[in-house]
């Protein structure tokens, strides 16, 4: 079987690229990070690229203009022949274009369980806090399918974690961030064997 | 210790009364359902409570102003020194009223991890094809205090269900509804030990 090839966007540390690229590794996801992108001058993302001996580029957004940044990420993921593109800490909005062009093949991580607590300004430590203000005793994180809609496009995985009394934003962001670092390369590999179908806004795993 | 004095208003089948009885019944929480109040003729949580020897009223809401019937069911459940009021499938809404005079002291069980799949028209089996819909991978149950706000307020306990691939809403109820009748008496049984604190529009879980 093919191996499939992925791309990274990533703007941060680069944790989730890590999980991502170390599965890889490991021979659980048949495929390979070909390329990783970021929009941060010296994100740690681009180390850990180097450090695996993977190509990094960095397309910084300042300066340029919302379509010509995206022309210019866009592009370089088809030179890279990239059959995946994950979203890893991408602080980035995707327009409706990239999504076209990558349709059904870009994954996004979100770090609770959806619909609860996503949408606009629902990212990093602000999901969190909305968690322990809303008193939620269950929260967790949703590997998604990427459409125009923020956080609304086809749920492939999910997993629940507890929300703890004396939780902090950080000591939850921290215990769902190494479910997401399982999660992810679990949701990439199904892409892998084909086993994702996308059914309107559904995304059923197949048996095959 | 005193034994919490239980009250339960159910519509249906009751079979969530039936697990909160066979709970007291078990010495698994510490109280006892001292009334049964429905507002269906014939409900099955009638024939449930009287096998078990518990008092059980029927207020038929129709014929009956919502006030005045809100009024007969709070007198009976005060008749009854009721210290906590557990909603069962109980499908009226509650005025205003009636939530200030039993503050902080009404639980209602949702067939969903809120905040998602709740509010106006989720009600049984419309949340379960609600959740399908959606494409959700994760559900549960939640165990929450009523507040004015529909499934607004403070929530005790709640529990992860997984979706399988080929769950119809029917399916995915009856697995949910399974967790709840465990879920159910171990938020009571928290109550009977006071061991929940309301805290704005959480609902903390002290350890005494």
């Amino acid at each position: 079987m093919k191996r499939l090839r992925i791309g990274v966007l990533a703007s941060g540390g680069g944790t989730n690229l890590q999980a991502i690229i170390d599965s890889c590794e490991r021979g659980e996801v048949d495929g390979d990070v070909v390329v990783v992108i970021t929009n941060v001058p010296n994100a740690g993302a681009v180390k850990r690229a180097e450090e695996h001996g993977i190509e990094a580029y960095c397309f910084p957004h300042e300066g340029a203009s919302r379509e010509q940044h995206e022309t210019d990420v866009a592009e370089c993921l088809e030179k890279h022949k990239v059959d995946l593109v994950c979203l890893a800490g991408y602080l980035r909005m995707l327009t409706s274009d990239m999504v076209e062009r990558f349709e059904s093949r870009i994954l996004n991580t979100h770090p609770a369980l959806l619909p609860s607590f996503g949408g606009k300004g629902m990212h990093g430590i602000h999901v969190h806090k909305a968690v322990l203000n809303y008193g939620a005793k269950v929260s967790g994180c949703t590997i998604h399918v990427v459409t125009a809609e923020v956080d609304g496009g086809p749920i492939v995985l999910q997993k629940a974690v507890p929300v703890l009394e004396d939780d902090t934003p950080e000591s939850l962001q921290e215990r769902i961030l190494k479910e997401e670092h399982k999660l992810y390369p679990r949701a990439i590999q199904l892409f892998a064997q084909e086993k994702v179908k996308i059914e309107g806004r559904r995304a059923r795993i197949i048996e095959t």
